[in-house]
């Protein structure tokens, strides 16, 4: 079971890792015009359901990745509606 | 138990939903310059390793998500192979 939790953790730790080049780029260079607002808000909604989803079936890695993937897309909404 | 199913499969629908646009536009313009290999690879094995764990833990949403995602990023590799 142990082994399983830690492919789940690495998992979304590359999959969480994948948005993090997306908002600094988005927080350096202020350009969100690539972005789309539909696009954005449809991805957190997905997000927050599949931290929803972990929790009910009490996957640590589901809702630990969801949560953080969560933070960085609103991260990247906020600047999105800041730079519009 | 078939309503956390269903907010799995609705989270996974969104998530997944989230590469097409960006699989379309690299197939429509062949520009994969703003596409990093390792980016594109570390997602891969991200998909892969949820995948596995979706089977490990049974199930469905996780496994059937990422199997598509895996396909769509795939597709991106594919592409960013090709036109590099």
């Amino acid at each position: 079971m142990l082994e399983i939790e830690a492919i789940g953790f690495i998992a979304g730790f590359l999959t969480t890792a994948s948005y993090v080049p997306e908002v600094i780029r988005v927080a350096r260079t202020k350009d969100t015009q690539g972005i789309s607002l539909t696009w954005l808000i449809a991805l957190l909604v997905g997000v927050v359901l599949w931290l929803l989803y972990g929790v009910y079936i009490g996957s640590y890695p589901v809702v630990i990745a969801n949560a953080i993937t969560a933070l960085l897309v609103s991260t990247m909404l906020a600047l999105k509606l800041k730079y519009t």
